[in-house]
Parts: structure tokens; sequence; C-alpha cells
């Protein structure tokens, strides 16, 4: 029997703060924290402010794009500088140091952990930990294997740091455990914690930076890999991945002194988009079907950012239908690094309107640049 | 076909000190980044020099247990605190931040992936980069295959922050990987590259860190799971591992402001032998093999430090032989994290003393707390 993903379980955020608001705080956070490190008077303050908002509209994605973003701390979208957890701009222009981050990442993980397995009878047989925004051991999965006792039949797994892709390596780790597995019904639980709203750092005004801060949201999300009987999922039917010969100086994701820092090409799209149709031929190939099967799919395509998805439908000549549940995901939630592809799994398997059997050529993309692709049947 | 690690090729990192110079040096460290941050006078800071030197002196490694440790950087063990790198503790008593440490593991860890992979002509079908002490995409694995073209048919994988006991769940990857391959002949690389002398803050006195400061080392090494075709290496039998109930806070591993930072109980060593023997006798079980067959086997134990070679040992009742590749590895290297028990892999199959079929029950411990173990076969 093929694998199969199914039980996916979203967790909103705490806070959801609409992006106008969330694009007027970026501009304000950005002057706070130029005024206290630069000392600002008045009238620079005014003269910077009036300059950063020009900016930030000029290319942040638009509230046409991004309705909303989630965020699991108070301090996003707020004005009180001063109570801040981690942005308390007027004392550390770039926000609290990478410490800091890193212990309330901590606590945010743990008590998602805790929520999302509070019903949980039984214990996977294995935990897949996928994160790129946060580095802690005891990670929440080992604590909650811990703190449960399942420490003698659950195997933790921490797929860390491979970026807005890693929900199709986290696939391609868990099938392997499968595989190997000695248990006839083998579970694999794959959970997503991505905080990306902890790693701004307001004293960067590179317009780099603010098309970052203006997409990139906190999602959290499990699901499970089990063996295909049946149940409402998406079966696996092939893998496939790539690294883009000569572009690794295009996107990149370190950690760094106040929290991770990434750095993103204009080219990315370009770069992406030119190699991808080849790659999803290959992807179609693997599974053994016609790429003519292509036009009557439905995709789920990683949407970094609305460009992104407009160049892989003119080169996948797709109709926006096919892309309108990575778009609506994109408006609903923003950019959630890698838990965005699984939110839009769990979606299009609710979706009534996409029928059984349908075919998802899933594809996300991050740094190597590395172009990943998973082809998925709806049951 | 079992599973086979094979081709084991360690690098020695660029600096080598003697363990008699590093505790010197350690303590000039913490005296020169305590006479910066406190200003102290030349009495107090005799004062404390006398009173490092005697805490070092009480806890640190000896030197009959470690001999050398490699380290990647000169700073470490060199006395020119202003030429330093990282550890220009006049200006910066705690040590470079977090930003600074990533970008010179960055170009370590580059030019070691150029060099160790200089002569493959043939690309692996993956690519399994393990570290601890390095967040940053794309990775040196990454780089590599974008910069041979091998992207197309090597897929890299972060199995990164699981501490020392991370080759165990490396292995246990590529073993999936290989199950689920289409490919007959399938060759995973796994390669380790942990550079904990990136992480000291001398500004932490605390009797805990010195313990740390005094232990750990750089250490590079790869190596291959193949098929079992009669080459010499270690046949994989059986894995196993085990998240200890209630012993998160025993040991902690995270990003912080200088580096990443360790926890480390004084009751690990207890900790982990109590549920030792009764872990043994199912990663026996496991293989299918009798508990007896341990009294034969030659050992590769995870050296966190003596004191849990010397647990492990009274706890199984082994004869110290059993462990002398463990403690000789130990005390060539220290405690290089994940990629120590390599080290001792690669060891045991070129030693001619131990003969083809010896069974190697290995073990290694870290955050949860995991303890991982893997039986072998020499082959």
């Amino acid at each position: 029997m093929r694998p199969l993903l199914t039980d996916f379980r979203a967790t909103r955020p705490r806070h959801e703060v609409s992006q106008v608001r969330l694009l007027a705080w970026l501009v304000d956070a950005h002057v706070e924290a130029e005024t206290a490190r630069a000392e600002l008077d008045g009238a620079a303050r005014a003269a910077f402010a009036s300059r950063m908002a020009a900016a930030v509209k000029h290319c942040a994605c638009p509230p046409a794009q991004i309705g909303t973003r989630g965020v699991v701390i108070g301090d996003i979208g707020a004005a009180d500088w001063d109570a801040n957890l981690i942005y308390d701009l007027r004392r550390h222009p770039h926000g609290q140091g990478s410490g800091a981050r890193t212990r309330l990442f901590a606590e945010e993980v743990d008590a998602y952990f805790t929520t999302a397995y509070a019903d949980d009878p039984v214990a996977p047989h294995d935990l897949i930990h996928v994160t790129c925004t946060g580095y802690i051991s005891p990670s929440g999965a080992q604590k909650l294997v811990s703190r449960r006792g399942w420490g003698g039949s659950t195997r933790v797994t921490h797929a860390y740091q491979m970026g807005c892709y890693a929900a199709l390596p986290a696939v391609r780790i868990a099938a392997g455990f499968r595989a190997s597995a000695s248990q006839l019904e083998h579970q694999a639980d794959i959970v997503h914690t991505e905080l990306c709203s902890l790693h701004l750092d307001p004293t960067d005004h590179r317009i780099e930076q603010l098309v970052v801060q203006s997409l990139f949201a906190d999602g959290l999300i499990r699901y499970s890999m089990v063996n295909d009987d049946g149940r409402s999922g998406l079966r696996l039917l092939a893998l496939h991945e790539r690294i883009l010969h000569d572009s690794s100086h295009a996107m990149a994701w370190m950690v760094a002194d106040w929290g991770m820092q990434m750095v993103l090409g204009r080219d990315v799209p370009e770069r992406v988009a030119s190699s991808l149709r080849a790659f999803v031929i290959e992807l179609f190939q693997r599974a053994g079907l016609p790429i003519e099967r292509l036009a009557d799919s439905m995709l789920a395509v990683h949407p970094g950012g609305p460009r992104i998805l407009d160049r892989v439908r003119d080169v996948l000549e797709l109709d926006e239908g096919q892309l309108r549940t990575s778009r609506e995901v994109l408006f609903d939630h923003g950019n959630m690094s890698s838990a965005t592809l699984p939110h839009i799994w769990m979606r299009l398997v609710d979706d009534a309107r996409v029928p059984r059997g349908t075919l998802i050529p899933s594809l996300a993309f991050g740094p190597g640049l590395t172009v990943c692709g998973g082809l998925f049947e709806k049951t």
C-alpha cells in the first residue's frame, strides 16, 4: 500500500492581524528602531517616516494579495513598544537577541505540542518536527514524548533548517521510515512550527528586507503519514527534487545576532521558473503518468509571494483556477515558510469542489536554490 | 541485502592543540573576558585568575583522559586576543555574536566539503548533512551539489540540532531512503561537520560551562551507506532509541546571542546508566541476537566525557578492553559531538585486532534525554 497523508490539523496563531494594520506597524517599527538607533530628532524622524511609508507602499506585498497574517506574539501589530517581548525597540532597536527569541520559540512550541496532542491516546511511531525558525533541544517534540511517556514507542526526528520547501523532505523522510519499519501499521506524524514573526530586524531598512517582512507569518500544523486504507487524504505517487546549478547566492537563511536573517534575490522567481517545466515533466514521469494530466490537476504551490505563483502559472500554462487554493492560503495566512504547503494540502483535502482522484502536483522552493516536488492523488 | 556503513574518511581540523595548553588557554580566556567585562584592576585580575585556575583544575577533563583536541580556528590556544576572529575578548568579552560565528562556520564547512569531495567522480544519491553547531542555508552540502552540478541526481537532507547522538538518526534516515529508493545500487553519504569550538562564552564562569569547554572539539568526517556487497565496513543489524521519561531538563542545546549554549546536568551519566541495560537488551532482541553476545562485542560508546564511559562499563559489566576504542577517540580528539561515534566506527573498521564478524553495539546520548543505539557487525 502506498503512503497517505491524512488528518491535517492546523492551529491558528493566537493573534491574527490584517495586512493593512501589519504594513502600518512595519513602517512604525522601522521608524521607532531608527529613531532609537540614530537618535533622530522630531524633524528627522518625520522625514524618515515618510520615506519608509513610501518604500513599504512601493515594495510590500499588498492587502489585495495577503488579507491577514497570524502571529504568536502580541508585539506584532501593537504600538506599546516598551511592553513588547521581542520588539521593545526603544531599548533594543534590533529587537531582542537570538537567545530571547529562541526561549520564546521554545515556550510557544511547547504549548502548541501540548494542546495539539492533548487528545491523542495513541503515540505515533515517528514524530518528525519541522522548523527553520527556532533551534532548541530538547525540542517541543522531544518534551512531548518525554512528558507523555511515549519514549519507548515514538522516535523523534528533527527536519530543521530546510526553509520553505521542508514539507517535502519531511514527507520523504517519513516515507523512508515507513518503508524500513517493522510495524505493519506504521504512523509517522509530521509537525511544523514556523514562527517567522520572531525574526525581524527593524533596523535593516533594505527593500529586500521590507519585502520579506511584508510576507512572512507564523504557521502551526500537524498531519500523519499512514497506510492508504481508503481514508480521505493525499496518496503519495512520486517525489522529486533538484538543486539548481549556480544559484546558491539567490536565497539564504542563517542564524544571526538578532534572530535569523534572510537573503532574498529579486531573480528567485525567474531562476525557479526557468527550470520548472522540465522538473514537473520528470515528476509526472516518476509517477508513471503522462504530463498531459497536469491540465486537470489542482496545484499546491508554495506561495513565497504572489510573483512566484504568477510565474508558475505562466511557465506551466495553468488556469488561474488551478492555483486558487495556493492563492487563498497566501491571502488568509501569508507565507508561513514550511507550514504553508501543508495548509494548502489540508484545504484541498477538505474542499468538496476538488473531487477524489484529482492529481495534486505540489511545488516548493528554498535555499540552494532547491526546487522540491511531490505528486499526490486525492483519495 | 542489508545496509553497510563504509568508506569512513575523517579530516583533522587545521589546528591540533594539547589538552594541557587548551586548559591553560581556557583559564586565560575567562580571565581576559572578566577583566574586560568587569574592568578588573591588576589585583582583582590576579585574584580572579587564581580562582579560575583552581576551578579548571578541579572540574575540567584532565590531560590523562583527553590528550589533544582539534579546532578549526587559530583563536583557540593562542594568546593574541586582539587578532582573534571570534574570541577577541578585549573588545567582545563574550566573543563575537551568533552571526559572525555562523559566517565562519559556513566558510570552514564550505572548504571542508570542497576538499572532502574533490576526488569523487560519482555523485551519491543522498547527501545527509549532520550538524548541531552551525545553521546556514544553502549549507555546505547544498553548495557542493550546486557547484558540482549534481542537483539532478543528489538529494540533500539536513539532520540538524540532534546533538551528540545524531549519527544514529542519520543512519536511520539513510536506511529509510535506501528502503524506499528506486535505484538498486543506492548510495547515501553522511557528512558530519561539528565546529563546537565556535560556541564558547568565556564570560560564563559556571562549573558546568568549564566542564563543557574542557571537553568539546571540532570533528569533520564522511562515510557512506551502501549495499552490503562484501566490502569492509559495518553491517547494520538493528537500531533502537528512547527518550527517557522526565529527563528533559538534564541537558539542553540552543541558539543564543553568542553562539550556542549548553546546559549539562551533573546527573546525566546516572540517568542514562539507569536505563541502559534494558535498552541494550532490546537492541540485541531487535537484531534477533541473544544478549550473551554482548560479552564478545566491541563497543562504540559516545564519550561525552570519561564518566559516561565508566558508568556504561559498570552497568553493562564490560571489560575495559571493550571500551578501548571509545576511550582512544576521546583521548585523541575530545568530544566532537555527533562526529565522535563515526570516528570510533572508522577506527574499529580499520583495527586489524578487531576481527570480521565482531558485533559493534553503538550507543550515544543527547538532549531529551535521548538514548540512541545501533547494532552493527564488522564485515
